[in-house]
């Protein structure tokens, strides 16, 4: 199961620690966390899963990977930029946003596009998200997705 | 000059008379017309340029080119799906919604990623777009980005 | 029908003329001349399409379209840097590749995968390519394409 | 580390044991095998490498994953077809060809366009490729390519 964390590469400490739960939680179910690699959200979630033995993968805008942060196990340069938040989407089974600006909007509407499960903490309202208010309420959604099939 | 016009591939009549008239207008100022290649807003607004001797250009989610709408003078099929969203973004100067749906919005948060200007009628709330009510404000304010150098 | 023209963004002056002469008969046969957009093969194919008439267009590796030859009626900037390259076969109905280097080779190689005619004059020398010797012979063999259904 | 193994999807038994072999060095060496991920040479170097604990990924062109070989620890399904090839090489600080088809000869281009040491054997004859007759060689290449800064 590949879930992909998004959101912004700022974000509130809130937010930080929220992200930071959610790596830890991905991780201790087993699954493996999809991110765009970066700093913000995207830390947080990253060092969260590290922290619990997880696997993460950055997939990331730049061509040499430099931009990944230092909690990314495997790195995927693209050198697409943001056209690389498609591959973010396509490569998850189910996608969670916390927080985030523009860039984490296009991932959300490409969640509807590509048909994933978007999940949101404290992000966008956008019709059709599934709106919860923690971490762990979040990776609950996932599982119970996953029970009746409604994830890839 | 390319003008990009997005929007659903369904649309109500109301919307699909201002994609027209958009496209007409597009035409009369002799600018290009980049769109999904689609039905609905799209083919509205290829249909809208034709009639006033105007280019418009299919960028199309198929390998084929078959789901292209009749007005439409050159078809780039990319095999893409709604990854080719980004690209009727990248390929623009300034970009015109009406109304839409999830893909509208890929390509209405893609916009401020690229920085392109984003002009809306009817379409999503999200901050940050320009809001006008009519095919000729948005083209209004086109010229006026292009006076101050707002766009490329 | 949109012919892709691939070819090196610098070429010898004999290479020059023939891509100029298929430009030529491209915009003859009314097809659209679909290409990289930059110097090279590309602009002289583009050059002797609008000598005749006809419409270019420039699949461009930069996300500001300032790498067109000044020949490209149409400019799709992509950003997408040299995987642009498969968009552009992607594009056409048939390719004509004339001399060139690695980038065209990734073209003649993409050529195959995406299962398009691609016809060679003085280029890589790989098998299936459907050789021969100059810009009419490639046009008469891609008429004879057409006539067979060979092509999209 | 990202060393890239491409090759085609099937393959003759000799080659097929190559690929096995560079899968277990490359996961001796402690770097990350990134492929395709499909059957043959790609299966091949995945079976290697998870032989000796090393972790591998497939770039894969399905938008399920399901083309995946069983050795694939991280799925990245691209939903982009072919056009996946070029995220290969983009992820790759190396890469190494081993026999293939027209698919392989599009990443052997690319990893030219790309500026990424390209290694080879039995596979296609394109001037530029280094040339070696074991996975041992192949590797022994790459660590003197780190040494000398050849690659990222």
């Amino acid at each position: 199961m590949n879930i992909a964390v998004i959101g912004g590469s700022t974000c509130s400490k809130k937010n930080y620690q929220i992200a930071q739960q959610l790596g830890e939680l991905i991780a201790e179910e087993g699954w493996t966390l999809i991110c765009g690699g970066r700093s913000g959200v995207m830390e947080a979630a990253c060092y969260g899963a590290k922290s619990k033995g997880g696997t993460t993968v950055g997939i990331l805008p730049s061509f040499n990977g430099k931009d990944a942060n230092p909690y990314v196990d495997i790195k995927i340069p693209t050198g697409l930029g943001y056209a690389r938040n498609i591959l973010v989407v396509r490569a998850a089974d189910a996608v969670v946003a916390i927080a985030g600006h523009y860039g984490t909007l296009s991932e959300i509407a490409f969640s509807f596009n590509e048909e994933k499960p978007i999940i949101g903490i404290n992000t966008w309202k956008i019709k059709g998200i599934i709106k919860v208010n923690s971490a762990k309420a979040a990776v609950a959604r996932i599982k119970k997705l996953i029970a009746t099939g409604g994830s890839r």
